[in-house]
């Protein structure tokens, strides 16, 4: 999916929403969890089809479906393909937070756009430029590049004051902008941090940002709007538990849709406000 | 694995050899792959029985594994199961590079060391303290986190000289130890910067350091000894292509224990001329 055509669905939809699918079998509505053969898939089918009007993403973080091994692994592939053939116009982010010496970087560059055809994967800077370009290249996907997260932890190391003056994200993003263009990078920017959006566009004014941590993690979407939006809109804004576990009973699709359809309004709204300004 | 076994199990193979399973389907020799229904299993098992008296860990790279799909993890986990049956000794790291926010990077503990069983699970540092804790505090199960890694990228970041007069990676090694004691965990550290590995030792003199890169990666073990060894070892030391992939024949298992064998008559000597000193 290129910039272009993410930029047209962020129009057509009035939303930047993406849906984050951290699906945890411990969490899932026990209606389909005590009656599906196939529970993590069968729940995420319904979440995206209750979705899919509000969101112009969906986030799978690997994580949850590594934990329940390879049959997780196996609904991890199903809900991508699902996705991708009954919703061709929404990206698909693999969150898995890779990054490893080049030949390595390579196979799960093939595994998720090759293999599995997802649009985009989130990737850790730690090792450098050559674990990050095995990403760069492929027509139409995206590296999404961790930058300053949404964790109590990010304080450890991003927010070091290096010799340049700036802080290790700050370098991240500067740095990594020697690598690819805002046609095939973005960043992966913490949302509990709204005023550091304003550091960040001054870094980066045409990157397209990946923003998790509104809702439970606690960021406000306004103050991400305030400050990180840009005429192409720039964002993309995930929310997972606040949405997929809107409900715990049989209403879990219409409470997801409805959570979703919530932050849609928002979003249209600050969208409108923007192009009005 | 507690420390005090992994130190006995050097001395009595008085060898440090960790051989890496980057087990590439498109490398396997042709013998295997095109008579074996299950070839990265099959070759690995054959790896392991022909180099286990040289090896006191296995390292398999799940990169290699997850670019296959689901047919890779199953790979992955049946050479889990099978070192862990056939050889408790020896340990199994999973070099899966993880780190995400707390209750993702809870999941993957409870993946790697609950549901698979492995001693170590290497894992990345950008995203700090929270992302790091959720694998710590697992009875005899270590975390072995990057700190400066062997690749070209490791410059890019890693090498930073932040506000403090250290280098990020020194950073890393500092500011991890207020997280957990050498009981627990250990640092990647790349064998193609021997010099280094004084620095490193100044900052971390117990832990054990997992060392990538000697061999196709350039990095000379004797080099490492010099700078690197502890009374305990302190050191692992990984090769992978060099063993796995000594022979693309039909004896590419006795090729991989001469190989394995070669590097463990070499740590031996290293070992014993340490005590000599």
């Amino acid at each position: 999916m290129n910039r272009e055509f993410l930029i047209q669905q962020i129009r057509n939809k009035k939303s930047f929403l993406c849906v984050g699918l951290d699906t945890d079998i411990n969490k899932i509505p026990a209606c389909i969890r005590d009656n599906s053969e196939n529970p993590i898939f069968d729940f995420n089918k319904a979440i995206v089809d209750a979705t899919a009007p509000y969101a112009i993403a969906y986030k799978p973080n690997l994580a949850f479906y590594e934990a329940e091994g390879v049959k997780g692994y196996e609904a991890f592939e199903q809900t991508v393909r699902y996705i991708r053939d009954n919703y061709p116009d929404i990206m698909i982010i693999a969150d898995a937070k890779r990054g490893d010496i080049g030949n390595t970087s390579n196979l799960y560059a093939r595994s998720f756009f090759g293999h599995l055809g997802v649009d985009a994967v989130t990737v850790a800077p730690y090792m450098g430029e050559d674990s990050v370009r095995p990403f760069l290249g492929f027509d139409g996907k995206w590296v999404i590049l961790l930058a300053l997260t949404s964790n109590k932890g990010s304080h450890d190391f991003q927010m070091n004051e290096e010799e340049n003056g700036r802080r290790l994200f700050e370098n991240v993003i500067l740095t990594s902008q020697k690598w690819a263009s805002a046609d095939e990078m973005m960043y992966v920017v913490g949302a509990t941090q709204g005023s550091m959006f304003k550091d960040i566009r001054a870094l980066a004014p045409d990157h397209f940002l990946l923003v998790p941590g509104v809702g439970a993690q606690g960021g406000s979407l306004e103050e991400v709007a305030r400050y990180g939006m840009t005429e192409d809109c720039g964002l993309i804004v995930n929310s997972s538990r606040g949405i997929i576990y809107a409900s715990s009973g049989e209403d879990f699709a219409e409470a997801a849709s409805a959570e979703a359809g919530k932050l849609a309004a928002q979003m249209a709204e600050l969208l409108d406000g923007y192009n009005r300004n």
